[in-house]
């Protein structure tokens, strides 16, 4: 399981620090209390006390897994590249797709990976900007990966007759990570078809950047 | 001058609240004081005293004009919309221009809007969702009316050929504002050519309806 894999590492990580790890299960509840708590009353208001009393602990139990709220912050968010990482890496393997579909793909999986996460996603994309500047460096660094995955399928679409040669790649990239970001922003799982939402804006980008993606 | 106009309708509003207010040239003095504060420190953080270090003068002086650090952000917010609204109404204006052709003017436009207001921008899309709930229902009766106007020049494109049919229009829409918001985020003046990515950003926009626009 690449999820699993990828807290596993993190753990090391930590456990290296010297700092004696609970179990990764409580790791993730931990992580869970946190997003509920800085979705429900905002970043900057928000407690380890009010953390602690949503997982029914003593906020010294707390500092047992985490040494500042902030910890908790930066853990959300970087689990959260560790699980959009995958999601990049599987649409890599996909076999059989030009560039542009491979975009579309793209677009698709992150978009429901969104929906299927929106309580923490949403905590990612308000509350980035607060991580310390080290931290925050950490976490462009992994966003530039996306970047450049994608600004470089976008050259390929374009020397392939799939993308508009004139349009800036870069440009383009940005346009359609606002596509798949910004649905935080509208999408309401009791209104909204959450797969023929991610569909649309698969195919709003696979056109915006001037191409057809050919059938798979 | 339209941007005049909607500062002297708000004044008015205000002043019939019974408190005397200052000229236009002062309450214009504030709000971008105000900006600049929110902007640089966060509206949670920003005091109001703050507010009146930027502007020299004392902080009694400033609760000359306001009531509550709010109603600052209340009014650039509403002011804001005052402006992007004279950009729509403009666009509509434009004569000879078919539905994808109005939306790609439109989009150009707005972002070109934000770049040359970017601070004001990036306070509102940080921290509109402070507002009171009241407030904020206001702001967001604002905001359906850009999003209805385009979500109708879509399904005009798609009944007459210039969009694809099969697409949600409400999806597109949400897309089209995504482009156009996300800007702020990424937008660097000394880095981007802010004339060029609005262009892009409508051709994404364009491209991405399925459609092509009729020549101009």
């Amino acid at each position: 399981m690449p999820r699993q894999a990828a807290r596993t590492k993190r753990n090391a990580t930590a456990t290296a620090g010297g700092r004696q790890r609970a179990p990764r299960k409580r790791d993730q509840e931990v992580l869970e209390a946190a997003a509920k708590v800085f979705h429900r009353v905002g970043y900057s208001e928000a407690s380890i006390q009010e953390v602690a009393n949503e997982l029914g602990i003593l906020k010294g139990s707390l500092y047992h897994y985490i040494d500042s709220k902030e910890d908790l912050l930066f853990r959300l968010v970087d689990q959260t590249h560790d699980e959009v990482h995958q999601v990049l890496e599987g649409v890599a393997a996909v076999e059989g797709l030009g560039p542009a579909a491979r975009i579309g793909e793209y677009v698709r999986r992150q978009v429901e990976y969104n929906f299927a996460n929106l309580v923490t996603v949403t905590v990612y994309f308000r509350e980035v900007d607060r991580l310390s500047s080290k931290r925050g460096a950490s976490i462009m660094a992994r966003r530039r990966e996306h970047e450049q995955w994608l600004t470089g399928l976008i050259v390929e679409a374009q020397g392939c007759g799939e993308a508009d040669p004139k349009l800036d790649a870069h440009v383009l990239s940005r346009n359609i990570f606002a596509s798949i970001i910004w649905t935080y922003r509208w999408y309401r799982p009791e209104r909204d078809d959450g797969a023929r939402v991610a569909e649309t804006c698969a195919a709003f980008a696979v056109h915006g950047i001037g191409g057809r993606a050919k059938k798979r």
